[in-house]
């Protein structure tokens, strides 16, 4: 429902890009949790503009502040209210979009929808507001930390470059060593290379982010319309400029024989425990975990904001120009890494609570 | 929430394969719809096995029947009740199946989250559910066409088989001319081949349905968590087999420049009215329609029951081998074609009642 | 959320009193318990009209039949489905009803909301609804009954005769022993002489119902909006012809000062268990069970269909005159009590789950 | 659930008496109402302390911040975010009550339910909570205003002090005219009387707050379990210190005959508009409101703080002296009037929402 994620955890969120501040509620956390709070500022970090050369250069502080819901660092159960003020709000540079549409935004729509629109710097649609679900998410993170459940997202494509292996060739700790946050050195460049290339020319590419969840116990998801690929397909198709999810084999999938897609069954003899030898399932069985990695690909457009002169109309139907202001990213993809991981985080937290009461 | 679907269109559904019954109830439709009881059994009849060479020859009788919430024929804004009820219930064929686990299907991590698992027939996890998702869909459906909303959804692929044009291209009159529920005469040719090869080698295939959503006003999805395709993304991904959701441009769109991506918007000269030159958003812009084409494509897999044997384990962990009974599916997406249009008319109806809430 | 009662375990009902069926689907109910399905149709029987000489002598059957979710007796997480048949569905006797508006009934307020509304026998507001909550509640009181937990409830008060003492000075076996469901015999032959003299007169007569749950344990309950009393008070509330809801000291308890309306804490110095000197709170401290027994009153109106001629208007704003058909209930309290239980224990089942979910 | 209240439009809070701040998120608040932040502050001091003698003298300076949603004072349809931030957060006041428990207080449930509680003030179970329900109400307040609808409560028994006529009677223009809220001189100043004679004992004392919605159309309340009485009820119930509810004729109602109890509809013959002869209904009848005025009670306890010297124990079970520190109010009902109000319109406006989904 519109602002509030999940079922039993849930992330209530509000905030305009440049209004007071952003920020949200987590309501329905366990209480018993110890909490990192330098820990969710770090997430919010990585998150931010200006990390780097193929970032927007767009200063922004975003220091969390945590209201309620923790005492002595550990979660009492109430909820957790959170919030990044906002450094330039109610800025005057953006009266010129007032009554301009943007191409390609949520200009048009918004206006579409609700008669009237905080059009300074896309008002709620601006991806200023993903700082809370970061911020939430690295709650949920630590969270699942405790219970053994490691989340991790990187670059799997920009524009046609893409890594080549599954998500098993690739080394986790590598995500960081390089700004476009993809596990490969040589791709990495490529990578870098494109987006420096595309931004020279005022123009924007597109990306694809794989995130990996590992040490998830089998049981976690409704098995109808709260599969647990649909609820995390859910959290990823809601974050901005998203158009596309997929887990497991996923698309290409299609192109397989049944007997080539088989997960076959493996049991330890010596503890009994199964597992399986191959997993085209993407650790989701029927909607449910089962005990395997469960990993996805969500796939990011290049975003609308072309740094260059772009034709377009005004809420009176007139033909304007439009260019952008202030710095804004050509390439959302290692942006959008730390937001996929929150989502994440947010929903196996929830589906966990969940399987609490699948059982007598 | 596990059973329930939609926030104010809401259908539960209720039933395994072999139980007493498979029905639904369809809550929060507004009253004054008139509602055809036979298009809601052809719906049903569409989605039905064995309707033809390339379905499973599974008879289902398949007879819906209404409970509540019409009065001559139109609906009072009370909860709709329907069912149908399974004419081979509390079968023992499938005694067999009660401690083992058919390898890439749900009996695992069904025995992991509950304990217990219907195995008759797959229980609760087999596709016989979606009956109540497409006599819903169709009640839905019935009252988007009042509106001027229509949906249908088709074949782009099956195996390696597919569509080369964009939606535009292709007739909606012709799906129902063949078997694989195609709108291109050749292609349809060229997939039914492939079905009846894999078939012929005890194999499964998967493949892709494409679905249209047409005269769906501007201004539908909740923006943040709610974004319209999101909900779709999620309904589509709840639907058994499905391993990938995309719209728009999709994951294709991932290899394209901003500048090649955006839709201009052009205003009619005489009327005023807004409409795109182009459509890469797939009709959701900041995950609100703006009016023009929804369009979206959903992945399934190869399904899991091949028709030669298998190795598996059973539920002390002990190695069996396993030969499926009955008759299944080669390929399920012929099939899957009335359950995606289900879903998404469920969706734009609960999305429309929505918006009635977002403006004074 | 209207046809839909509960967070994690959800019952959501549907049906019409001359409609095809009344029913429901509860979902979220966990897997593992034994469920005796003559049970529920002994709950079901003691809510059915015709049981004595002061309820209506309708004859229905009221068999209940269960449609899913269980195998071999016990649940399996899956939602349990199930329906009563209605006798004399689709009846012509209240075509004189269709433009007649009753005096203090839900004809006009139907009317009002829905522009049409189903005018057979009440329609979706006839007390015929409550069977479904019956069957679903016999349900969670027998999956109640494995934690400990006990739920009953009797007829405090017909008009103005009234028991006197606190629920403790009464014994709850005697609750079936006469018709009226008092479980004290001569204020129960009083309530039963008053009701005859009532119905007599053509007339009608209120009443209160009070409830008891013991073995609840400490912790039940969301502490704000979810307040334990907050959602026992909704559930009574929705049950038909209620007009008000008290917990422990209640209404009376607005009189005492503080001093006297303290509940001491006690220790047992063998074991350490808490308990309580006295009971003023109502088993309920701040939102949460304490451990306590849990009680409270659910006031009932006088019904509003009286045994006589009435004057009313048509839909036209005419004043007509009108006469009910059939038989009717002079005083519901007695056929009330099993509908209170059975809102009771759905609504504790429920916070129980909640609970799960409230610590690490 | 938990800390969210209501269904379209909903109020999730947080908080703690000595965290850094108490706030909320009203979600789902359509777009279009001007919004004056003065009467959000205005509601706000009449809820705070120190008011007068009879109420606590702690002093709060409770200005409120709205940290989005509104652009130029008017709604856009995004959550809006609003904080109080607290003056004397992080008290080492409380240290001493880490380990007791206070009688008939949450010290002891919220300890069972969580684990852990934060103890400084009474942490989230302190009456500080409610000032976020009174911002979100006074915002929901001035919408409903915009529609005509004007909600208004008074204290209608202190003790064994109370109103004798029926709502109807009294002026709400005199409401504000004494400390105690009670639109009577005579019986106000008794009222004022007794709480300062409780006070001087060092005892509390409860009260009845009447509450009466003026304007609201026809139509409003989802009819099953969505009633909108029990809506109101559950919103009452969930206010700090209430014991019940009751609507209408309410529990008196039940020693009235059914003949006595009847609201005869009245027909306008100039306009042909329907009003009732009587209002035992109390505007609401099978859930929905009919277009009479709306009123209802909550009964609200002597509040449990004494403040004199009580016997109680710790978290070892051990016996303890407790003595308050602070002020506290001797009686909560002046107080609570506007915390009715705010629930009341912020269920009003939701159930406004509800009915648009009702029709076709």
């Amino acid at each position: 429902m519109s602002n509030t994620f999940g079922n039993i955890l849930r992330l209530t969120t509000y905030g305009e890009s440049h209004g007071v501040a952003v920020g949200g509620i987590l309501d329905g956390m366990p209480s018993g949790y110890k909490i990192d709070i330098a820990a969710i500022q770090a997430a919010l970090d990585r998150r931010r503009p200006g990390q780097s050369v193929i970032t927007t250069s767009r200063r922004e502080a975003d220091r969390v502040e945590i209201l309620s819901g923790l005492m002595d660092g550990v979660t009492t159960g109430t909820p957790i209210a959170f919030e990044v003020r906002n450094a330039d709000h109610h800025s005057s540079d953006y009266d010129n979009m007032a009554h301009t549409f943007r191409p390609s935004h949520a200009d048009y729509t918004y206006t579409a929808r609700y008669g009237i629109r905080d059009h300074r710097g896309g008002g709620r649609s601006s991806a200023r507001e993903t700082l809370a679900r970061v911020a939430a998410g690295a709650i949920a993170a630590q969270a699942l930390a405790e219970h053994g459940i490691d989340i991790y997202a990187y670059t799997r494509r920009v524009g046609d470059i893409a890594l080549t292996e599954q998500y098993t060739a690739y080394d986790p700790a590598l995500i960081e060593s390089n700004i476009v946050r993809c596990p490969d050195k040589s791709t990495a460049e490529r990578m870098i290379a494109l987006i420096e290339q595309v931004k020279a020319e005022g123009d924007t590419i597109g990306g694809v982010v794989e995130c990996v969840i590992k040490g998830c116990p089998a049981g976690l998801g409704d098995p109808v319309f709260g599969k647990l690929h649909a609820m995390l397909g859910a959290a990823m198709l809601g974050i901005n400029a998203a158009k596309g999810f997929d887990y497991g084999m996923g698309f290409d999938g299609v192109g397989l024989r049944g007997s080539e897609a088989m997960d076959p069954f493996e049991v330890d003899p010596a503890t009994g425990r199964v597992s399986f030898a191959a997993n085209h399932s993407g650790g989701i069985q029927g909607g449910i975990s089962n005990g395997a990695d469960i990993y996805f690909s969500v796939a990011f457009k290049p975003v609308a904001t072309l740094l260059r002169e772009v034709a377009t109309i005004n809420d009176s139907g007139e033909s304007v120009t439009l260019r952008a202001r202030g710095r804004h990213d050509p390439c959302v993809v290692s942006r959008a890494v730390p937001i996929v991981e929150a989502m994440a985080a947010l929903t196996i937290l929830d589906a966990m609570l969940g399987a609490r009461c699948a059982r007598r």
